[in-house]
């Protein structure tokens, strides 16, 4: 049982029941097939972005192939899927760059559509949810802020929404607003008392006084939408735009993120898996000093590592999507230390494919340098790995504590 | 279904059934009391070896209190848990440097238990298995041999055993023998053939031609009856002493391998728990700079990166675990990958608890440098870190080949 | 004395002087100046290329500071250094991505203009070298070719030169040209023989038959002039546009590699220093959680490591560079580890500086994402960590056997 | 020039010449010769000390060699090498674990010496100085105290000096005090003053109520004479048993700590030279899967990993040494950088060899598991690893805002 669910009264989701395995691998068949004969042909050049018209076609065929939205409750057009069996349809949907956005499974809307499932109203879940789920809309979550404001240190937040008879009024800017720019909605934290005090709210963009200021350019491609700083000008909304219960969104903002960084892994050890494939494909064509490539230790050497990192991300990613399933507090702390060591790994293996291809690594012949930049900010947004390693150390201090104080047993999910 | 059970005739056991999860707890709730309550004030003194008399005392203790020999299957004496269910309790054992010894579940004697259960005929496992699972006599693996001859490339091996008209004669040298000093018995391999083939051979240690020669000293302490040279010199055997079926040993020695360099990692996690527990007391009390040193943050590095170690370990050894018994073949594939990382992980989670401890950390004061001693050649028994890469590099290699020809998909354990 | 220029008729410098050490200081506090007051105002966007007349511009600057082309004799119009003080100068001048450009010491024309001063009889360096020296023109060095052709092996050299009476035809393809689109001319290594007998050849890139034909897009942007294929079809040359003696060229290939790849790594080691002052310019000025960032131990963690690695670079670099002059052939043994251990450490300390700088260390908010991709292809190019480190260990090996064989000494430059 | 010792008006040496090339070159084949050829033959067991009778026979025939104490100025009767031309003999030395001690220059005796030179009185010198130079007794520092007391934090200090009319009583503890067993006296840190004032103390082992009560039992051998628990009880001295002046002693401890980390720096690095020659023998005498080991490329890796290792460290710790001589405070901040980075190299050195050696490694048929247990508290000692990062850390944030504020160059030494 979700644990998080227990506590709350606002979830209107049953625990899901695990697809049967022989119609799982049958799932996943297909999402490999599809990304394989579909999308892969599909993918933009290395730089470019993928037009939308195409992947509206390419969506529209995900849904014919019965693919699309996996993780979304079938009342709104999904698949169904309990979290548990997310992981490897998730991976597979990774193994393209672009395959993701037309499953209907990319971040922010992927998180956006988990956390309305967990917290929206019926009425708000047939507003926002409902064409979201079915790729009519996207949206954006507004959660980071320009210093000094909402960063690593989410209680930071300096957006406000002030109550007023029938509503709220919210006044602030947010940065790094990803997919701001195509989104029909925001789903915006703003600071709602004192600190540890903040509310979530359903902001449609057309809504006056929210207004795309200035764009910032990042390294990645695949996040459709940008990355802009969006301002908040006493945007008025109604009481029924409050998402869950007022002054519970730091609470709400774990809910989604639980989850949410773990999809990351999942979807970005999908890319890695490409990666190395294309590094083995390339190590047993190119002949170098009398040998294949892969004949060679040293070129072995980072084939094995990059194994040995994809697996480990595969075991850990597994272990904490049933944890989110089972005891979701637990399975928010192994999230958090999943979220470190697949970002890192799966920027290792990506390096480690490039060295592996020499000069083609890093150019346009091949597209992997610019998989590194699409990984790479992943070491950083979401939690840094510096901010996680801290929270994580702090962590194990106290539960080792409690061990000793309480003497309760050091049970491990 | 363990698939190479199913490749064989010689295989006595029926799958086992998991334990229901309440059962499970409460079970290793118990061995993590007797740990703790019994076994850890009884430990030796750093660079010391337990003595044999209070070590059968303990295992008394370990029956009484239900814990002992979980591995083995109930009608030996054991508790009869299948593999997936051996990595928390195999930990929980193995947080006390001697927890394996005393639950009877410890190199060699835990592979040989495992290896005589799968392929011993009912007369051989009531001689030899029984005695074993009930901690009534140890034995010891010779597999490794003087250089050149068995080591990293197993089909080097020199031992030889010549057919009789109704046994054998066995002539060769084994070294790294851990065990023997104080067997009952050794599971010997010997060339019956060409490269390649091998057949195993039930000797005990008692026979004529049979001789422990040099000792040689290694750095660890908690497997007991040390590592000798052990001369075979004519030695005859009926032909009930083979095991299994003559010329199949090689490939037996994977049966026995793969779960034992798994159970290896699940113990030695444990050490590797206890040495970030005592990190963290330290750090809990010691005070540098006017602050606890579990609040400087270089200190925090370095418990974060041991909870990384520990949670990707722990991740891998329970998929690969599952796997074991429900796809040998895969199985036996990722504890490749699983051993490399535990192996370098533990190693790494000691070392730096070490260098939280300080001084104490390098001296009797504490027990962490003896832990390091104890897990440092673990990198390399097993097959080493780097003969493990090669293999893993290349079967990666043909495993993409595979796919690309065949079209198979890419499906993953 | 350079031991390889012993062997040489050809060689035409005699041994340089050490600048004087309070001159030399003199000299280093007026390139700090310089690129710190004139160059880092004029550096372009990130992702953009320094506009032409701009670069022109500062070159005229850099002349009259007194810090034009540090590297190059006097009598061609630079400063004259020996090899041992370039290190501080080519460090300084690359705290700007544009500095080394500016200085007119940036690949591929500071490797030339080496080569050239070696090597060029008093002929060629009038035509080929003073121009270049002077800015007037750039040049490009023609080895890479495509697959299966030279790359990480050069003696797989395809482009061929056919002898005629008066001078030579040459025919092939090169690729990964830096510099091509806008140079002047191109050193270019054709085979001329078996296999290890190539001759290297001056061709101006008007000469009929040299053709840019395929632009590679690479993910740095500060050596100018692109990273074309170039066609060589039918391009006939005189005898006199053969440099050195024929035959030789691979010789010669090392020649300029030994101090160009040690070049390379005093510019990149000058972009780490800048990209580690923009991390701790953010420490001192950014807030969490209640402290400046430099005060987190994490960050601290970070800054050190980075420390760390850029004080071990100067220290080899530094070395290398007076052995560059002392003995040559132990100071390329020695580039080589310092190439490998440089590109490396380059990486980290800029990829720490991203960690540290959070969401705008990958956007455009700052230059740190462009100086990652910048150094990128250095742990590729010139010989990559793979394969130098394939290298490094058959030299140890060997060296180790002939200290046993001949009681050599076990001396270290 | 010596920047502290400009500051100082005990110094009593005037600045050394550096031995002429030739010279130098002729001395350092006698060091290595001479522990080829008569030091390595006698060295003990793994695991074992060094008989005491052996060694001052070693001695010996190291004087005779001309090869005795180099770090020590001739009137001493040593050989007058200035800090620039210790490096390569140091590690010569170091080429046997116990080479250091025959030649006189181990620690703590050699960093004492140094010590002495600097600061004491011709009186104290004549009494301390010339019979540890000779080798005729030998000595302890006494810094270390039980916590909570001066540890990495010296300034936590609680051993007192209390004055008296003609002199002084001390009392307090130390640990760790190396070499007390053996020590003719003890150069002591005690508190005379506020936090921050201690004063060095010349105490006879002998003197009344100097006990020597628990030893300490670690994993080096090299370090003669034990790591005890130290009581001070009471111990009455006389003025001229200040060494230096009083007060000063915390600034005296970086007098002593800057040459005494670098000159472990170089003895290591000796031994992490050994290790790699043994693990080159083993590559080159061992055949595996039907090529040497030398040959694997797995294995060369590891050899790559250790020259660059070796090199580094080597780089570093020769730019050092000659900053020690010429600007003390600059080569006191380096000499942190180049603790951290070759204590951690040579560890990892010595632990590649051992993987090339795989079960022997771990054994005592090689010395590679003492030569790791021998270095893996040099992590530690002197400032461990994290004390010293989060020193560098935290000068290189504050030398960046110097620069800023005082538009200092920021030139390196």
């Amino acid at each position: 049982m979700n644990a998080w669910r227990t506590r709350e009264t606002t979830g209107h989701e049953s625990p899901r029941e695990l697809l049967p395995r022989t119609e799982f691998d049958d799932l996943l068949g297909r999402v490999g097939d599809f990304v394989r004969r579909v999308v892969i042909p599909a993918e933009p050049a290395p730089g470019e972005y993928l037009d939308l018209e195409v992947r509206d076609d390419l969506r529209a065929q995900a849904k014919e192939a019965g693919v699309f939205a996996p993780h979304v409750a079938r009342r709104w057009g999904g698949l169904g899927l309990p979290v548990a069996q997310w992981p490897e349809v998730f991976e597979a949907a990774g193994y393209s760059p672009i395959g993701p956005l037309v499953l209907n499974c990319m971040a922010p809307d992927e998180g956006n559509m988990h956390m309305l499932e967990q917290i929206a109203t019926p009425e708000q879940s047939e507003q926002f949810l409902r064409p979201l789920a079915q790729g009519d809309v996207s949206s954006c979550f507004g959660m980071t802020e320009p210093h000094p404001g909402a960063g690593s240190d989410p209680s930071q937040i300096r957006t406000e929404a002030r109550k007023t008879e029938t509503g709220w009024v919210i006044n602030g800017e947010k940065r790094f607003s990803s997919g701001a720019n195509l989104a029909a909605f925001m789903i915006a934290m703003a600071r709602t008392g004192d600190e540890g005090q903040a509310t979530m709210f359903l902001i449609p963009m057309s809504a006056p006084g929210v207004k795309i200021t200035r764009q910032i350019h990042t390294i990645d491609r695949v996040i459709d939408g940008g990355h802009p700083y969006v301002e908040l000008n006493n945007v008025e909304v109604d009481d029924d735009a409050v998402l869950g219960e007022p002054h519970r969104g730091l609470e709400y903002a774990q809910v989604r993120l639980g989850p949410a960084r773990l999809t990351h892994c999942m979807r970005w050890l999908g890319l890695a898996h490409r990666a190395q494939d294309i590094a083995l494909d390339r190590g047993h064509e190119r002949r170098l000093f009398g040998h294949l490539l892969e004949e060679h230790g040293i070129a072995q050497e980072l084939i094995a590592q990059s194994e040995i990192d994809i697996e480990t991300s595969r075991s850990i990613i597994r272990r904490t999507a049933v944890l989110l399933d089972e005891d979701f507090r637990e399975g928010t702390r192994l999230s958090s230390i999943a979220k470190v060591h697949c970002s890192e790994a799966v920027y290792r293996v990506i390096d480690r494919a490039i060295q592996l291809c020499g000069g083609d690594g890093v150019s346009d012949e091949l597209p992997l340098a610019q998989y590194l930049n699409e990984v790479r900010p992943f070491r950083i947004y979401d939690g840094s790995t510096e901010t996680h390693k801290w929270a994580i150390a702090r962590r194990a201090s106290r539960r080792r504590q409690r061990q000793l104080t309480e003497r309760t047993p050091d049970r491990t999910g």
